[in-house]
């Protein structure tokens, strides 16, 4: 099945708001078995819109649209609809109706003439319920070719999709659920060396992969309606062995839920100088995650690194190993873990730049230090980058490193965190 | 003058990226004075990028293409482009290879046939350098439209955008260049109407404003190239002092921007419980913040709050008033400032969810605290959405609060957040 998206929005034109909705949907398409052919966005023009989707319909089987649904001046979706399949006409949809009213009534707002605007459609079209928003969603037909009508805002288009538009082409493709594999601490290049003949793309489940949010991506698609789920799952427990200690677990989206799976029964601690508390605040990103964090120091000036969290001042001395040493950081990691009562400490000290950086010790530059009741040990990494992307991967660093250690997986820490996209 | 916008890539339209060229393009090209009527994407296809660019060149006068330019299999735009203004033809352009051949020389990578291939133009293109990598841009005439054709990786785009395609589109236009006003702390609606008939779109220099990253953004574009630089500076000083205390200062472009433009000379430190080191994230990520913040204290736990911190336990007790109060934001506000010797500390405490809300304290509720040497203060604000917002939310207002108490400003602090986009 062939597919195409229609985004409609002068804001979109204008650049005011980026179109997040065609990525979507263009993903959420190729993953029900449609392939996207075609995107167009056009602005809030009746003419325009009717003449981009007459004009994408007869190449493809689906055609997705978002945007000018609303109750404003400015949403002539429903007009442009009505050209195209009903002559112009538009009719007052009972259930909509009701729909509009009972939603005004509960917010105590006036069920006004603009508000009850968003029960118009055109008679041959199927409206279809939004459970996030007022503007319902239409189902019409372009000579044979499907064409869902969606609200612009995200969290109404995507709701609607997956309950109106997912279920529609999945009945007619047949397709299983594609599943997702993440992993962290390699690059792209060495998660496809690993992954070797996997990535063979005549191969039933295929493969595709991506880095996005400092993490390798790797989907598993099915290329047909005979495949099952129960395949797609042992297609993705074979790219997770392959990709074996990078891969995040199962049920784990991101790397703040990888360490929340290994960390029950931690109580675990950091100490953090060049991320500043951005470990902390990914840690803690993850809800209940009070049940194994328990806090942290952000020693960012040497004075807190002594003064406060007990750091030997004889390192930060002119004529000692300085800050950014092995040294500093095991004793950042020692200290935090003595003082907080945990389980688990882990500390970073590093340069992430613009400024700070020396010939040996260049901006990217970063100690890790870990400390739990058998030691402390430490290891020096590069983190490539602008100081953003330092301070992201060392936290990234850091996560992963943390989570190695809860579950036994010695050496796995690359000697330069990939932080590239 | 018209413009419109070509994406070309298949990983664009099965959304494995989101197309933030698009919109980047668009807000330049009407900062520029252009109005963007159609964008379109199409995938790694010769025929469908040919057709695309002829179908919408007649309706403008400038089109902005991007994608498609590189070195491998899939990149074809070159071949299209020579297909539509030259016959299919491509030459070699000697200073594009000696530039290929410098760029492989300098990383010790062979020039190859591949990597020779971007050196290749339809004759009648002028090619445009790039600084950021390999493939060249393109010039050409389309029947008397400006085709530029630019490669599709973001930094590259934008850097040959700036350098070449601005110039030459503010050289046709004259407009000047339009400035931005940010403001956090107030809604869209109470923006407007505190700016009033300044959002006049008959006006000029003509506003616009939406909302994005936690921010309320004002653009003041000009209307046509009459109108001068100091103009739309003084209409930018209009709007900030409209917006005040709300707007940030001229040149800072966040809010960690606005509180280190505010706080020089100063000793900052935090204390955070819900933010869980995220408001000294988003200090730290200012460049030279280590010349006024010294750092803090993550106490999650209630036992780092107490033992660590130094918060007294009968506030913890069951019978007192609790973490998620005004004593205990005072308490670690006032403890962090004392042991980091610092001239001014924030605290906050207070719930992110989506558990541990109650009927008295629900999810958002939050306290914060600020202690400087004249004593203490804490406010009670009420943060909406999930638990990235409200940390989010919290952390925002912690800056703008810790701002307006460095410039004196008293009394701003709303007692709901705004967090919406």
């Amino acid at each position: 099945m062939k597919a195409a998206i229609l985004s409609i929005g002068d804001e979109l034109l204008a650049g005011s708001i980026v179109d997040s909705n065609a990525a979507w949907i263009g993903r959420s398409l190729t993953d029900l078995g449609c392939r996207p052919i075609a995107h167009r966005t056009v602005g809030d023009d009746r003419e325009a819109i009717a003449a981009a989707a007459a004009h994408l319909a007869p190449d493809v089987d689906v055609l997705v649209c978002t945007g000018g649904l609303g109750p404003t001046a400015d949403d002539l979706t429903r007009y442009a609809v009505a050209d195209l399949v009903d002559a112009g006409v538009l009719i007052e949809d009972e259930a909509a109706l009701d729909a509009v009213r009972t939603w005004c009534e509960t917010r105590g707002l006036p069920a006004s003439e603009a508000r009850r605007l968003v029960a118009m459609r055109p008679p041959s079209a199927r409206f279809l319920t939004n459970d996030c928003g007022t503007a319902p969603g239409m189902l019409t037909d372009l000579r044979g070719v499907q064409a869902w009508w969606l609200p612009g805002p995200p969290q109404e288009m995507r709701s609607m999709f997956n309950r109106h538009v997912a279920p529609e082409i999945r009945g007619s493709t047949g397709w299983p659920q594609p599943l997702e594999v993440l992993a962290a601490g390699l690059t792209e290049v060495q998660a496809a060396d690993r992954l070797g003949d996997l990535l063979d793309q005549s191969r039933s489940p295929r493969l595709g992969i991506r880095v996005g949010g400092g993490l390798v991506r790797i989907a598993v698609r099915p290329t047909g309606s005979e495949e099952h789920q129960g395949t797609l799952a042992a297609c993705a427990a074979a790219v997770r062995a392959a990709l074996e200690p990078w891969a995040l677990p199962a049920g784990a989206a991101s790397l703040p839920e990888a360490v929340a799976a290994a960390a029950c029964g931690e109580r675990i601690a950091v100490a953090e100088s060049c991320t500043a508390g951005g470990i902390a605040a990914a840690l803690t990103s993850v809800a209940g995650s009070s049940d194994w964090f328990v806090g942290g120091w952000v020693t960012y000036a040497d004075a807190m690194k002594v003064d406060v969290l007990g750091v030997p001042s004889d390192l930060l001395s002119p004529s000692g190993p300085g800050a950014v040493s092995s040294e500093t950081a095991a004793a950042m990691a020692s200290q935090a873990r003595v003082r907080s009562d945990a389980s688990l400490a882990a500390a970073v000290t590093g340069i992430a730049g613009p400024g700070g950086g020396t010939t040996s010790k260049p901006v990217g530059t970063v100690w890790l230090g870990l400390a739990d009741a058998a030691g402390v040990r430490t290891r020096r990494i590069r983190v490539p980058g602008d100081r953003h992307r330092v301070r992201a991967g060392t936290t990234d660093a850091t996560l992963q490193w943390i989570r190695w250690h809860l579950l036994g997986v010695e050496g796995a820490l690359p000697w330069e965190w990939p932080t590239g996209d």
